[in-house]
C-alpha cells in the first residue's frame, strides 16, 4: 500500500486545534461528570443533538459577524448548506421545535460536546472547545433564571472542589433596552445596531475604562495601532448617563441595585419589567440557598450571543476577572419561536469546560498519576506468559499490560516509567528456572535513586528494597502488597 | 429580535443524522465508560483528536468511493481542505507522527467519539455515529493483534453483561494477498484493484451464497434489479479456489485450520506469513484466556478500510450474524508510514456503540426509568417556597425539580407522569395552613390505578396508600422513606 516514493503529507493537526490526552483529558472528563451529575440531580435530562445542522436552522447569532461563513464552518451537503454548530443552545432550539409535543414541557435537558467557531485561533483561543450546558424550555419564570445560576454555582462547586468558589454576575437585557429607549441616535442606524454597539461599548468597560468607553458611546474610538472604530452617536451626556447605568450597580447591596435601576427606568415599560423580574429572580435565588457570596447584580454583563432577550448570566472563580469567564447563559424567549412562530420561553447556562479546566492546571493539583502495571518480555518466544501474567493481574483488578515492543530491558523500564508504571513484572530466564518473577517497585525506586547520588553501598542496600523476588504463583497477592504499600 | 413576517426555517435536523435523548442516550454513554474501564485496565490511555483534520492527513482508505468526496464530509478552510474524521484510526496516525518523539512506544491508547460518513442514509444506517477505539502503534508482534481481541472480547463482555456472549472472527489480509499471488486476472487491472474487487466479493458470501460470489469473482453480476457489478475476471478453477479458501475455514478446531491454510499458500511467502502469524495469535489468544466460546479464525472476514495490512478481526454478539457486527479491526503496519516515511507498526480495535445499543435495546431491559422528584407549584406567587423544597430534597441527595411552567394541578402530574418522577410534593393553600405537604407516590399510583378499574371504594381506599400528608419539616424523611419502599 505504501509507496515509498510517494511525496508524504506532513503530520499536523488542522489550525486552531487541539489534541488532548492522559491526566489532562481525564481531568476535563471529571469536570464533565461532576457537572453532569449536578444537572441530573437538579433533573435535567441528557439530550445528544448532532455535529452539523443546516444552516438556516442554526441561524446567525455569533457576535464576529465579520468572519468567514459569519463565524461556523459551513458547507455544501446535497445542495443544501450545513454549518458545524456553533453553540448547544441552537441545536435544541431546532430539537425542540421539531419535537415540540412529544416533549414534556417545561423541557430540561443538559448536553456536553464540542462546538465549533470560525475564529481566528490565538493563545488559549481554540476553534473547537467543549461545553456542558443545561436549559429550561417552556418557562416564562423568573424562577427558572435564578434556578439556572444557582445549578450553575452547583455544578461549577462540584466540579473545582476546594480550587475556588464560583461567582455569578447577573443582568438582564431589558435594563439597557429601556436606558436605550432614552437616548438618541444621529448616526442614521437602525435600533438592533446601535443597541449591539452600545452592547459592545460596554462589554469592553473592563479593558478600556470610561474615557474608552466613552469614545465608542460617542464618535468613535482610534485605539494604539491606529484602527478606528466607529462609535454609538451618542451626545457626551447620553454617553455618561450609559456608563453610570453600568457603574451605578457596582455596589454591595442587591436592594440597593435595584432601587438605583428601578429610578433610572422608571420612564420605560421594557426596563421596569427587566427590574422587576430581577426582584423576583433575587427572592428565588435566595431560597435556593445563594447568597451575596455566590453572585449579584451587575449590569456590566453583556454576553456575546444575540439570541438573549432578558436574564444574562456569566460565571467565574472567585469574584475577579483574574481567569476570566467559565460559563455563562440567558434567557432566549424567541429562539423557538424562529420555527414556531408562537413565542416559547427558555432560559440556558452553558459551562466552557477547557477554560475550567484550565483554572483548575492553574491552580496546580496534588494528584500523582498512577500507570499500569508492566510485565517486561525478556525473551519475544514467551511472549505469551508475559501475556497470561498481565492477565491474571487484571483478573484480580489491577491495571496490567504486557510489554509488546521490541527493545532491551533497559529500554523497558524507561517505557515503564514513562507510563508512570507503579510496578515492572521480570522474568528473566534464571527466574524462570527458579519458578519465581521478580517485583520492582519503580515509584519507590526513583524516589531513592534521586537521593542516594553516587553512595554503591546505600544503593545496594536500597535496591533489595525496591526489588523483591516471589514465587509465580503468588504474583497477584505481592503486586496488590506493593502497591497497597 | 423575531419578526413575526420573516419567513420561518422548518425545525428538521441534517438528512440520516440523529436525535438521542433520555434513557437510549443514557444506555450507550454507560456502554462507553463500561469498554473505557476495561481499555484502562489493560494500560490504554485516553486521546482526543479534534473532529476535523487537513483532508491530506486523513487519507483516502474509505470502501465508498464513488461517494461525493470520496465518502467524507470535506470543506475548504483558509485554502486548505479539511474533513470531518471518518473513522478514529487516520486521526491517530496523524497524532502519533506528529508527536512521536515524545510518545511512549508502543503508544496504548483507547479514544471515543462521533465519526463521519458521507454515505446514503438508510434504515439503522446514519451518517453520524460514536466509535470506541483502542489502538497499539508501535508492536509488530502477534500478541498484539491478539491482545486487541482478548481485550475487545473482555470490553464487549462488561458492556452487554448477561445480554449475551461477544464471538470474534479472525482472518489476515496476507492469506489472501498470497491466494491472489497464484491467481491470473484478465481484465488488465492493477493488482490493487483486483484485489478490491475480490475483497467486496468474498464479504458477500453470506449475503449472495457460492453462486452470486462465483459470478462477481468471474465476469460480474446483474442483480434482481438489474444492476450489473463488474467481475474480477478469474476464470472457473480460480474462482472456485477462492471460494474453497474462504470455506476451508468452515471447521471446528482451528489447528485444523491452520494446516489447510498452510498448505494452501506454501507457495507462497506472503501467504505463509500470515498463517504464522495468526499461529503466533493463536497461541497468546490462549494464554489470554480465549478459547473456541470466544473466537475462530475465518477467512470470510474482510472488513471495509483499506489501510489493514495484517489480521482483520470482526466481533458479534453470540456466534451469528443476527445482528451484525458490532465492532471490528485490524493491523495497519503502513498508515503512519505515509507520514514518516519509516514503518511503525500498529493494530486496533473499533467497536459501534450505536450498533452495540441497538442490540441491546433489541433484546430488552428490565430497566425502570426513575426520573426526579417533582414539587408542584400551587400557587405562581409561592414558587420560591417550591425551589426551596426541590432544593432541600437535593442537598440530602435526592433528584428533585420543582415545575417551573405554567399550568394547573392536573397539567403538573401529567408532567410528572412523562417525566417517569416516582413522587409529587403538593402543598397547596390549605395544607400551608396547617404545616404540612402532600407526598403522592406516583409508581405505586399508577399501579393501583390500572388494576382497580371503576371499583370506588377499592379507589378511595388506595388513594389513602398513594397519598399521605406530612408535617413540612419532615419532608426529606418521608420522601426517602416513600422512595425506599
Amino acid at each position: 500500500m505504501t509507496d515509498a516514493s510517494a511525496p508524504r503529507p506532513k503530520p499536523r493537526r488542522a489550525r486552531g486545534l487541539m489534541d488532548r490526552r492522559g491526566p489532562a483529558l481525564a481531568l476535563e472528563r471529571e469536570l464533565i461528570a461532576n457537572i453532569a451529575k449536578v444537572y441530573e440531580d437538579w433533573g435535567f435530562e441528557p439530550l445528544e443533538t448532532p455535529a452539523f445542522e443546516y444552516a438556516e436552522a442554526l441561524g446567525k447569532f455569533l457576535p464576529d459577524q465579520d468572519r468567514p461563513n459569519e463565524g461556523v464552518f459551513a458547507f455544501e451537503d446535497d445542495e443544501e448548506w450545513v454549518a458545524l454548530r456553533y453553540d448547544l443552545t441552537a441545536p435544541l432550539a431546532r430539537f425542540v421545535a421539531e419535537n415540540f409535543d412529544a416533549l414534556p414541557k417545561p423541557y430540561r435537558r443538559w448536553a456536553a460536546g464540542p462546538v465549533w467557531r470560525n475564529e481566528k485561533p490565538g493563545p488559549g483561543r481554540y476553534r473547537e472547545f467543549w461545553q456542558c450546558d443545561a436549559d429550561t424550555v417552556g418557562s416564562a419564570s423568573p424562577a427558572a433564571d435564578a434556578e439556572m445560576i444557582a445549578m450553575a454555582s452547583a455544578a461549577l462547586g462540584a466540579a473545582i472542589g476546594d480550587a475556588g468558589r464560583p461567582f455569578l454576575k447577573v443582568s438582564d437585557r431589558r435594563l439597557l433596552d429601556g436606558l436605550l429607549e432614552t437616548l438618541s441616535f444621529t448616526e442614521g442606524r437602525s435600533p438592533e445596531q446601535s443597541r449591539l454597539i452600545v452592547l459592545r461599548a460596554i462589554d469592553k468597560l473592563d479593558r478600556l475604562g470610561d474615557d474608552g468607553v466613552r469614545d465608542l458611546l460617542m464618535a468613535g474610538r482610534k485605539d494604539a495601532s491606529g484602527d478606528f472604530t466607529p462609535g454609538a452617536g451618542l451626545v457626551l451626556r447620553e454617553a455618561e448617563d450609559v456608563i453610570d447605568f453600568v457603574r451605578g450597580t457596582e455596589v454591595d447591596s442587591d436592594d440597593a441595585v435595584l432601587n438605583f435601576l428601578a429610578n433610572k427606568l422608571a420612564k420605560s415599560k421594557r426596563g421596569t419589567e427587566g427590574v422587576e423580574a430581577l426582584g423576583q429572580l433575587q427572592q428565588c435565588a435566595k431560597a435556593l440557598g445563594l447568597g451575596p457570596k455566590d453572585w449579584r447584580i451587575d449590569t456590566s454583563i453583556v454576553r456575546g450571543l444575540e439570541y438573549y432577550t432578558g436574564a444574562v448570566f456569566e460565571a467565574s472563580i472567585d469574584d475577579t476577572s483574574k481567569y476570566g469567564s467559565v460559563g455563562g447563559g440567558g434567557r432566549y424567549d424567541d429562539l423557538v419561536a424562529r420555527f414556531r412562530g408562537e413565542q416559547v420561553p427558555a432560559t440556558g447556562f452553558s459551562i466552557g469546560v477547557s477554560r475550567l479546566a484550565t483554572v483548575l492546571e492553574a491552580r496546580g493539583s496534588d494528584a500523582v498519576e498512577i500507570g499500569p502495571v508492566v510485565v517486561l518480555v525478556m525473551d519475544q518466544a514467551r511472549v505469551a506468559d508475559a501475556l497470561a501474567m498481565a492477565d491474571e493481574l487484571r483478573r484480580a483488578g489491577v491495571r496490567a499490560e504486557a510489554y509488546l515492543g521490541a527493545a532491551g530491558m533497559k529500554a523497558q523500564l524507561k517505557y515503564a516509567d514513562k507510563r508512570a508504571s507503579p510496578i515492572a513484572v521480570i522474568q528473566g530466564g534464571d527466574e524462570l528456572a527458579k519458578g519465581v518473577v521478580t517485583l520492582k517497585d519503580l515509584k519507590l525506586g526513583a524516589k531513592i535513586a534521586s537521593g542516594l547520588g553516587e553512595d554503591r553501598e546505600a544503593y545496594a542496600k536500597a535496591r533489595e528494597q525496591v526489588q523483591v523476588e516471589v514465587p509465580r504463583d503468588q504474583i497477584v497477592a505481592a503486586v496488590q502488597q506493593m502497591l497497597a504499600r
